[in-house]
Parts: C-alpha cells; sequence; structure tokens
C-alpha cells in the first residue's frame, strides 16, 4: 500500500483575499475578473499536481467591503471555464444554502461534473452576512442555528438528486430504441421543514457519483454538520496545538456518526511565505506585513460580526469586547468571532492589536523549502491536518511554492509525482458512493 | 457602409432536438453530456463566423419525456465551459425567470461575459410546463400571464444590476490605494410586485455593458415581451408567409416601443437538411424523416400543451380538439400551442396527420448548397428574416451546413468572412448601452 500523502488546494482568489495585496507592485489589479490569470494558477497547481484548486464566495457588498469581494467571478463559471482547460485537479466552488435552490445546485454541480469528467466538489456555506437577505427579497437572514438546519436539509436534497438516475441507466440501444432502462429513474419526492423538491434531476448520475462536499464549520452547529456530512474540511487554526484539538475533535465527531475518519479530510488553510535563503524569507515576510494597512486590518476584523464597523472606535483602546459584539459574532461567522473574542478575553489585547494579529501573516509556514515542508510534515505527521489549503499571499506566491516546496514534500514522498486518476474522488482515493436507488432496488430484490 | 449581413445561430443540442435523432447510425448517443462533442460543435460554427451557439433548456422530467429533455448539459456551466476554448463566437444560455432569482441570474450572465470577454447572451424564458414548480417548493407552477409580468420585472431587475458599477469604476491606482472611484457603486434598491432586490451586484459592469437579451415569444404576450427587452427574438414559422408577418409584426412593435427597429433582430429557427446533389438531399431527407417515428411524434405533442398524453387517442380519428386542450395550451407554450389548433381548426386533421407534420423535418431548407442558400437570401431579403437559428438534424448536419451552405453565402456577400470585432455585440453591431446610473449623474451634473 502506498504511503499517506499531503492533500493540497489552491485557493484562486484573483487580487488575494486581504484587503491590500492587489497594491504590491507586481500584484495583477483585475486578477478577480481576468479569466487568464484563474486559467494560469489553476494550470501551475495542476503542474504540482494539487487535489484541487477552490473558489470561495459571497452575496452581499457595500461600498465599503474588502476589494477581492467587490468584484469578482461567481465559481460555478469560472470553474466551469478552468474545466475546458485542466484535465486533473479538482473544481471546488463555494455555495450557499441560504438563498439557493437545491435542485439548481445539484443541477449546476452534476453539470460541472460531467464537463469536468468528474473533478466537481461543492464547498457548503450558510452565508454570514444579514445584508445577503435583501438581494434575494427574504424578509430576514436566517439566524445562525437554522442556517445549519437549512445546511442539513439542503445537503440531503442535493445529494438525493444526484442519485435520480442509476449508474448504468441510459443504455442508449438503437436498434430497439431504449434510451434509458425503465425502473431506472427515481423521483426524490422530498417533503421536509424547508424544501419540497420531487425531481428527478435532468442530468446523468455524474463521473463521480456524488461531488465531493467541502465544508468550513469551526462552531459547534458547523463542526457536527462538517462531521456527518464533508469529505473535507478547512479550518483556520491559530497555532499546531489548536489543529491537533481541532482534528482530534473532528474525527472522533465522524466515528461517533458512524464514518470511517480517515474519509473525513481536515485541511487547515495556510498562508506560506517561501524564499531561497533567510534573506529571501525576510524580503517577502516583510512585503507581506506591509501589505496590510491598520485602517483595513479593522476594516476587516468587522466581516465575522456582520460587518460591524469597529472604525468608530479608539484603536489604542482595549478591544471594545461589548455584549452586542458577542451576539452578532453569534449570528455571523460564529466560529471565527469565537476565536477572536476567547483571544481578547485571555489577553486584553488593544484593537490594533487584534485587528493586526488576525490581518497580518502568520510565522507558521514561512521559511526556506525545507523549512516550510518541515512544518507542513510536522502538522501532516502529528495528527494535525490530513493536507492543506495554499492561499498564496503575494502575487508569485504560488509559483514559489509549486516551484520551491513541492519538489522537496516530493522528494520526501509525501506528495505525489504524477496523477493516478482523473476525478477528485480519485486524488483523494474515495471510491464512488452506491446510488441509493440500486441499492434499494436490489436490497429489495434480495429480500 | 457595409452590406447587411445574415446573422447565425447554432443551436447546440447534444442528442438533438427530436426524439429519435440518437437513433441514428451516425448519432452520438451520449452528446448531451458529452463536453468534447459540445466543443466541436461550437469551433465548428466558430470557424464558420457565426454569431453565437444556442443552448436550449427545460427545468422538468418525467419517465416519458423526450430523450434530450432528459439528460442533459446546464446552460450556464457548459456555456462557460465553451469560453473557455472559442473566441468569437457568442454563447446564448436558456435561462428561465420563473424559478431563479435575479441577483444570481445576473451574476452568473456578467460573469460568463467576463469569462469570454463580452460574449454572454440571455435567452429569456417562462417555463411551460407546470410540473416544473415540484421541483422548486412552489404551490403552483405561474400562469402564462402572471409569467409574462413576471419575466418583464425580473428581467428589468437583472439589466438594472449589470448597471450597479459605471464603466470606468475601478481605478485600481496602488499609489493612493484607491480601488474604485467612490460614487461609482449604485445600490439598485428595487421594491417590485415579485421581488424585492437591494444590490450591488458584486461584479464589475462586463464587457458588454449588458449582455444581450434574447426570447422567443409568439403569443401575444411573448411578442409584446420581445419587442420591449429582446435584443434578438426566436421564431418557428411555418412558412415564408407567416414568418413575413411576424417580422412585420414584431419591427412595428419595436417602433411602437420607441426602439430603432433595425436592433431587433428576428432569427427564424431552421433545419436545414444539405446534400451536395438532388441524390444525396433525399437520400439525407429520407434518413430525417425515417427518425421520427408515429408513437414519439405523438408524444412530442403533448409538450405545448403541458406534456398532455396523446397516446390515449385514436391517431386515426380527427385531432381530440377539446376544450380542455386550449385551455393547456393557453398556459403552456400558448404561441405554439395556439398554431396547433388553428392548423386543426383550419383543416380537420387526423392526430397522426397533426403530430407527422409538427415532427417531420420541413421542406423550406432541404436542397443542394445553392438552393438553401437561395432559400435564406429570398427570406433575408423579402422581410422574413434578419439571420437563422441553425438546428440542425442529422449528426453531420452542421458540418455539412459550415461546409456547404456559408461559403455560398459568403461568396454572395451576406456573411462574415472574419469577424470583425470580440464581443457578440461586436458581431452583431450593437454599441454597448450606457450606464444607467452614469447618465442619471452626468445629466444631473447638466441640469
Amino acid at each position: 500500500m502506498s504511503k499517506r500523502q499531503i492533500r493540497l488546494g489552491a485557493m484562486i482568489h484573483g487580487v488575494g483575499h486581504g484587503w491590500g495585496e492587489w497594491r504590491h507592485p507586481d500584484a495583477q489589479a483585475d486578477a478577480s475578473v481576468n479569466f487568464a490569470f484563474y486559467k494560469r494558477q489553476a494550470q501551475l497547481a495542476e503542474a504540482a499536481k494539487f487535489d484541487f484548486a477552490f473558489i470561495a464566495d459571497s452575496l452581499h457588498i457595500h461600498e465599503k467591503s474588502s476589494p477581492h469581494y467587490l468584484n469578482r467571478f461567481e465559481p460555478l463559471t469560472v470553474l466551469s471555464g478552468l474545466a475546458a482547460v485542466t484535465e486533473h485537479i479538482g473544481l471546488v466552488a463555494t455555495i450557499t444554502v441560504s438563498y439557493t435552490e437545491p435542485f439548481q445546485v445539484a443541477r449546476q454541480l452534476a453539470s460541472l461534473d460531467h464537463i469536468s469528467g468528474g473533478r466537481a466538489g461543492w464547498n457548503v456555506v450558510t452565508s454570514w452576512l444579514s445584508g445577503t437577505a435583501d438581494n434575494f427579497g427574504k424578509a430576514e437572514h436566517p439566524p445562525h442555528a437554522l442556517r445549519y438546519r437549512i445546511a442539513r436539509e439542503h445537503v440531503e436534497v442535493v445529494k438525493g438528486l444526484w442519485d435520480s438516475w442509476e449508474d448504468d441507466a441510459f443504455v442508449r440501444d438503437k436498434a430497439s430504441g431504449t434510451f434509458f432502462t425503465p425502473g431506472a429513474l427515481h423521483t426524490l419526492d422530498h417533503q421536509g421543514e424547508f424544501f419540497r423538491v420531487k425531481g428527478p434531476l435532468n442530468i446523468a448520475r455524474s463521473p463521480q457519483g456524488q461531488p465531493l462536499i467541502f465544508q468550513a464549520g469551526t462552531s459547534e452547529a458547523g463542526r457536527d454538520f462538517a462531521a456527518r456530512n464533508a469529505d473535507a474540511i478547512f479550518v483556520s487554526p491559530e497555532s499546531f496545538e489548536e489543529a491537533r484539538d481541532y482534528y482530534r475533535d473532528l474525527k472522533r465527531r465522524a466515528s461517533v456518526a458512524g464514518r470511517n475518519p480517515d474519509e473525513l479530510f481536515i485541511l487547515p488553510g495556510i498562508r506560506p511565505i517561501v524564499g531561497r535563503d533567510e534573506r529571501e524569507v525576510e524580503d517577502r515576510y516583510r512585503q507581506a506585513v506591509e501589505l496590510v494597512s491598520l485602517d483595513e486590518a479593522i476594516a476587516a476584523l468587522g466581516r465575522p460580526f456582520n460587518d460591524y464597523d469597529f472604525s468608530t472606535h479608539d484603536p489604542d483602546a482595549p478591544f471594545p469586547a461589548q455584549d452586542s459584539l458577542e451576539a452578532l459574532g453569534k449570528e455571523s461567522s460564529r466560529g471565527f468571532a469565537e476565536r477572536i473574542l476567547r483571544l481578547v478575553a485571555e489577553e486584553n489585547p488593544t484593537l490594533r492589536e487584534v485587528a493586526l494579529r488576525v490581518a497580518q501573516p502568520r510565522r507558521d509556514f514561512v521559511g526556506t523549502p525545507q523549512q516550510v515542508a518541515d512544518a507542513l510534515q510536522h502538522w501532516f505527521e502529528n495528527g494535525a491536518a490530513d493536507g492543506f489549503i495554499v492561499n498564496s499571499l503575494l502575487p508569485d506566491g504560488l509559483e514559489k511554492f509549486t516551484e520551491l516546496v513541492v519538489p522537496v514534500l516530493q522528494e520526501r514522498g509525501l506528495l505525489r509525482r504524477e496523477y493516478s486518476g482523473s476525478t477528485l474522488r480519485d486524488n483523494f482515493g474515495l471510491a464512488i458512493p452506491a446510488n441509493r436507488n440500486t441499492l434499494r432496488r436490489t436490497q429489495g430484490e434480495v429480500a
């Protein structure tokens, strides 16, 4: 049996995840709507044998939103474009359950899975920002707990629709005129708390059977949802210890839910900064730090608190940890907000200190190729990660990572040198799940 | 000034629009979910300098649906894939207004327009089949008249969202840190009968400013909608005379609505069959006729009547034109149903005769390259068409048309030999409309 391998995802995000990354001298400032840029990044990640590329998303902006939220591709369309110019890399789309119809989500993801030959993944999110409701004619944004109830049902419906057609349904026998096997088409007839969906879906079961499910929950509800439903989890731990605790907790929850914990992949997000030697490392780290201004760090800090405006507070006074803020965090990005408030409770920092700590690059994965590879290997071999989402900080961050770190990991036998299959499931070593309707039918025959 | 040119669209539809086309010996029976097939068709149409490729759609199937409805790509995803492997051809997606959110439609089309460098178009449909409601948790399918009220408002919201950002909004000045010009971002604040959408859209105004609007209405409400809102109209006339009457009517309606009628393109759908000589023509016509079985023709006939099941009637008795059928047609595909009932009233045919007449290929555009070119030129020069949607009947239908008919039309100066620009608007010679918010602001300055 082959050695356990690190899974790698590339987060492709145009002008960058941070507020000021577009201001780097080498940054392509229109990257978020530049398909050539996305194509280059995806092909770079594919050449380095990454498991997947990942596109983040959100659905509400205002004039104070960060540059990368203001103007960017919609995930399913840009990933469908990338499907046509790549061959092996997985294509993971962020799609909310709070403002979409399961039929449409099931269909577009299945279509992407067919277009890409089995490389689609869905990063299930519930949407943080209450302003999103205003773009979809909803009286109010669903509160946090309700969003996870909606998520469970939405995903259940989507997965059910993906099994509308049995795998071998389309016989297409020209002589007899039989296009599909009678009995191999199934309605879903779902009637739940939030959705009523009859089905069937108007597309064949896709090459992966079920596209992979990704999730990024750190709140209690989020962890529970992920342990039951996700194939892979994104997480942004503050430290190795936090990552290890999260890893243990999620694997345990998966076992409790009756799953094989090895089939739930925990993927911390990392922001690596790599240089050939110490001097280049420090130069690149300094460049990344300088892209973060205090104003922008304070603006960014508001996001997990439903875009709360911290700029009205004195940055050098203690962090304004009033109850209203806790309430905002609870209903918005709960896990992220809880982490910030925990830090505040423990260390009593100023607003400035909190904002910069969140916005500035950390030191975890900053170093020479060997140092970064050592850190990744340490997390991977000591129960903190099954792989990583590489969220590059500098314009050439993915280039540097693939050019310098990937060969070291390959040398150590921790990363593949060639793709072993053609689907995202193949990349993760996950089998195609049996179609529930086929199971039901064959079990019926046996009984 | 250059001579008026025929506009050409290629309908790409996998296993074919008819029931039995997949049974042709040369048909690729999995074509509807085969991206390589779509890519080849789109590249073929682009090599022949077609204006656009067009993908039809629907959202409700059952076990008696026609093969091409049962299993096919979703339009926005497959067109985004095609955007990555073509350079000039327009990409027109069918999207319903009855089961979608304007924010999502505006965003995915704008994203496709960015990905493709300005080649997106939207074929606005309202959905015929009442069963669609069951897939979207709706208590009932909106009746015909309501669907067109929804359509007007939906399209108005989408167009408004496309103008959220003024054209030059993103200055991206790294030195000053100005990502966009303050004041160049606009909320929509729409509150209508069916939709409440605040905006703004989270993507820059796209290369075309506004992607093109296509429509296919033949009912009174459909014609009125198209004359006001569409850049181009699909129509399926039974004869040259019917096409000419429709053409005149729509151009008149466009004038009445205050538009330049030359900027509303009327595009009849044609099903050409071309052969090098009379013998090949007859052989190919016979092949196409043989693909239509009576059973399938009768099943297909039900579709404009909300999938009414005609198979319970005697095919050799007079067409069962009862009142209930008229009511079904009124609420489903009204224009198509009305045409069938008119034919029945005029000629008192049997069910068999009606079904075969609708399903079998007509003779209008069947012939040698010169004959087909003559017919197209006749329609084009005598007030019946501004161009055509080529809906190929046989597996190599688009190949034959582009290889044999296109050069004749080019020879006659009726078709371009090279693309003159890079967007769908360029292909149609339509200017980018001014952004409503820019207009409002500059008119404010003048006043």
